[in-house]
């Protein structure tokens, strides 16, 4: 199977590291296919970045050519899911809500280390709108921007773990790494804790796997229905817009495929 | 004061019906201006047509060269607040959250009438993560669409008062009207009915001049600071978007301010 | 339009500063008028005071002479509103209820600076049952007591503020001044702390302004159906009791309506 | 010991079906005795009776110069019962939540059967702020005014056995009697019904005689300390009313204490 | 009457100390009858200690040849109290319920000293299946384990009494204890800490009484309706075990039940 | 990999029909092995038969001398799991869980078809617990104990489907088959309903993949710490018990490991 893992801001970088963390946990016989939106935030760090962001990943889905049986939505916390869900008929999983299903497997509580304070919030309404916060025991934030993740990966392990004592203190019995830029650091995390880790790019991948092994997608019934016909100026955006290269590096618009069983 | 009263989706007749009924309530003093996005969705009828309205209003508010003193948002449930929240340094009122809150000040529960029962859900979520949904008795959808409000305001009025009747016989006290499109509706629906009706528009137009008129406006304290600056590709994007007219006449690229006083 | 703000307790000193404040945000063409009960205590700091002043006030509304538009009710958690709410036909608004309701206007969370700790769950319960609790992240006792807040501004204006701190640290985005007798006092605590600061009494006042401005009034479908007739024991009361002056000053049993636009 | 059980309303001929069943259901060794208020409405239908029902039941608690060991209050769903733990230094129980708590002694859910559908969201809000509606499937209304409850007893125990079905039907495994007016009825309703049913006075009763066996009373360390000393005008109001005779037979002035073991 | 109080382990101590508090605190008239299992673990400190008592629980109720008129279950937070409803058609009151249940008849919120602190995830879940959790301020453990609490009794008073400060500073009003194996220590808590202190052994005696009093038992009606005939093998499984001697001396095969009245 | 999936009730033939759905859906290199209890209740239907399974399946576990990487407990609403979780070191998945967790990825509400309407409030108290209750829109029964599932498989086809039509007027989006004895009906049920079906075996499998995949295992910070060591009388129990043949054909004491790739 074909899965597409869309990293959602334009960070060619953390394309490359999100599709490296999935293809390292997919199965014999899953591809991994990464991508990034053509316009929009560099990262992703609040509700405004995160509304441009779901729509231009909402663009880059209605126009990309490549076909898939699964998407991964890689950025925790942020709007556009439910768009997806309605335009695709392959099912969706979205990393926030998978890292908290799995950690809900493992344990009675869990627990999520984040970027900015700021991002706290944003992440605890999208728990409580899938239904999932109630076995949440905190969210915290590290301080450390999206960004700033890759700079110094020593002390971005050493401030994760500590941050996640925090959470553990608070109840939590797992910990899920939330941000997609932290994907990779789940077992450098674990050994210094104690407790189990989970990413959410990993876990949303295997979830993938597991939906499409079974033959299901996404209910039409009533929230996640096609789109109606309409007239919607100016879309795609994407083939009106004078696009250049991608911030980190050239753009990646062409795949490139990798199983993960070579 | 100058209040911005957006229509999400791109159809000017239903940007006049917003701007004529929030002119009717303004008090004394208080000038209504009236916009559309410049791309994107006719109508909102679902996520997909939601996000997108979220990054075209955000794209119209972030190039709108006239100032306001508040905004208000006229669209039932979709999401981009909170974006708006992050970008403005004025207060943003929301008609689905304003016409809940009012509606609990005139009773202990309100129920609402809205358009699909597609929307039933998201509403619902909405109303779940503004910490509302406690004494919502019942979210109904007449059927209707979005555009389909306008074409038989006779039919529309029956239609919208009978769905009101199961609400309220599921337990509401109080109706909210649910779609920026059924403004100006209320008094025929409420005298059909015997309840106090409540219109979004007309809630968060009287908020927003409460807010204002008390110096308030959003905290930044947290959940709503600031974009941090960043690279944004394509952005703004009606920068780079060749526009074409507007939906259902010439778009409204000049504003109409109109004092209600007059 | 009239409104009536009412003191919920017999301090006349209180019902000026009330009537002061409300005065001060009210909208040209605004009439404030302000009383408090004819019997009861002089101060509110429990059920007992609270339950004591809810006939009070009932007593007060159903024997007063002069016609208003709409009721303030300017104690923080006391119960008696919704038995206002069955005995008029103007709406009734409650400044605990105005004062989360503004606040969540203004941020994702908010949280209330109140005098003694034993009012802190009193609050909360009214908050729990008005379905308003949901986004409160704290409740503080200043441990002030009510009539203290006059005694000395400075310190007063103080600990508000070192104890709103403390519930920003607890996840507050915004502020609310937990007690009647803190009215007038946000502006200086906002400046002090950095975050919007919303007291209940302008709160009220200007929510007042909007519903009466849109013709709108309390529901009687259910919950706030008139009182059924009935014999009632000694009703009203203060038509039997032998009435003393009031304390603090003398009875306000003139009304002083003063206009907020002269 | 001695329970005080209080009939929230002055109709004596309730007091003394109040005190019937108390008595029928007091262990050997417990002394009812029973009063209703000095003043106030002959019957409790909705906030505003409940509000000054809540005041006279204080005034005559503290005017009453007999000892006791606990309180019952036996209106289901009015206000005062916080205000009476402030007072007393003896147990206070509530028939509304002693009903709910037997009846989760006894089943996973329950119901509730009660007077007019006016009560009902009140009894819910009563429930809500106890802790107790969880497990709560259903309140129905019977459409009887409390007065009616004696009017023609079988056809009380008709309709409420009818609306107990509905109930049933609603999902509660043990129906709860919400009025004080219908105890003495549980027994003919649970025959008809085949689920057990729970009375609030006798149930009450039996918690005031387990609370008080066990040495136990109303914890005083925060929110039922007992009221601060200040000046209350007019207060106790029944010293100062000229009180005529009861409605429904002469003033229950002197106590007419039973022992059920004679 | 007769009530059967069931130490859920397999240490004949233990069950002597409960058979005294509960015999202690019985009603004149009442019989206090007192088991353990016939196998078993010999303490409960967790889920899976707790599965396995609840079987064996099941086994000695559908083995015990003398009648009795309630069951209580004397252990804090394990499960098998709904099975044990199931197989019987007396009531059954079970120590974690009722310690919560008769808090709140004390205090508007309670919270719970346990012993290890991993029970305290399993007894919070308790309480939100009982739908009692809502008032429960927190639930701390003492760090003794069950079989240490009798070793050093004047070291376990300390220690309890300085985690229900905690407790208390947490919010709560009134303090339950956690454990089967603390019952008869609540005075001296109590005494202590200024707080009411209710033991679950004592408060599920006095509501045993209390309902089987008012000649009231389990609902049939739905989650409780006695098991449906079917194979089970092996059933009972005492009556095909070897059965040695129980832990802490000769095991008490012959009831000895005391009336709390001689 | 290799799966151990327990049937949690002696009957055979379910056994059998379990493996049979487990090994369909497995990924090659999973094997997957079935047992069920040496002793117990033929089926699961009610608190008493899940108490007396949950022991046998504990006892199973402990006795059990074959390696597997993680357990799938099939028994839909039983109680046990947490004791599975504290006893092994390997991840434990749960059919009710899982079938919740999948549901919720492919719609926003799920709900329940179930055999009998008493099992309806276990279910809905497991999902409480799990935190997994928010979503889920219904949970019906259709009537059918446990062993008639089997009898005429046409007719639970029909049966399950109409009760599922039911759900989803009810407000669900998925539907997932709430008894093990379900597993393999879930596409004709899907074809018949036009929503995704899900079972709870085929999901708990998938999902046990993936966390097996991913090298992840339960937490042992808290609620599921190993038990502690202690005197537990009798047990093993199967060690002590004269075991008979197993109901429904030979008690499967051997294995049948069944690869699904050959």
């Amino acid at each position: 199977m074909r899965l597409l893992v869309m990293n959602p801001n334009t960070t060619v970088s953390m394309t490359a590291s999100i599709r490296a963390t999935a293809t390292a946990v997919a199965a014999p016989g899953t591809q991994i296919i990464a991508a990034e939106p053509l316009w929009g935030p560099e990262s992703i760090e609040g509700h405004f970045d995160g509304f441009l962001s779901a729509a231009a990943v909402l663009d880059r889905l209605a126009t990309l050519d490549t076909p898939f049986d699964a998407l991964v939505m890689a950025g925790f916390g942020e709007p556009g899911r439910e768009g997806a869900q309605e335009l695709l008929d392959v099912p969706v999983l979205d990393i926030t809500e998978s890292a908290a299903q799995m950690a809900m497997m493992l344990g009675r509580t869990y627990g999520i280390v984040t970027t900015l304070d700021r991002s706290v919030p944003q992440i605890r309404d999208r728990l409580l709108t899938a239904g999932l916060l109630q076995r949440c025991a905190a969210v915290h934030g590290t301080g450390l921007g999206v960004l700033e993740l890759e700079a110094d990966p020593e002390r971005t392990v050493e401030v994760i773990t500590e941050t996640a004592r925090e959470v553990v203190r608070a109840g939590a019995e797992v910990i899920c790494l939330g941000c997609g830029g932290m994907a990779g650091l789940q077992e450098r995390v674990a050994a210094a804790l104690g407790v189990p880790v989970v990413d959410g790019v990993a876990a949303a991948v295997k979830f993938a796997e597991a939906v499409v092994g079974l033959g299901l997608t996404t209910s039409t019934a009533r929230s996640f229905a096609p789109p109606r016909p309409k007239a919607i100026g100016s879309w795609p955006l994407s083939a009106h817009l004078p696009l250049g290269p991608a911030r980190g590096g050239s753009r990646n618009t062409e795949f490139s495929p990798q199983t993960s069983d070579i």
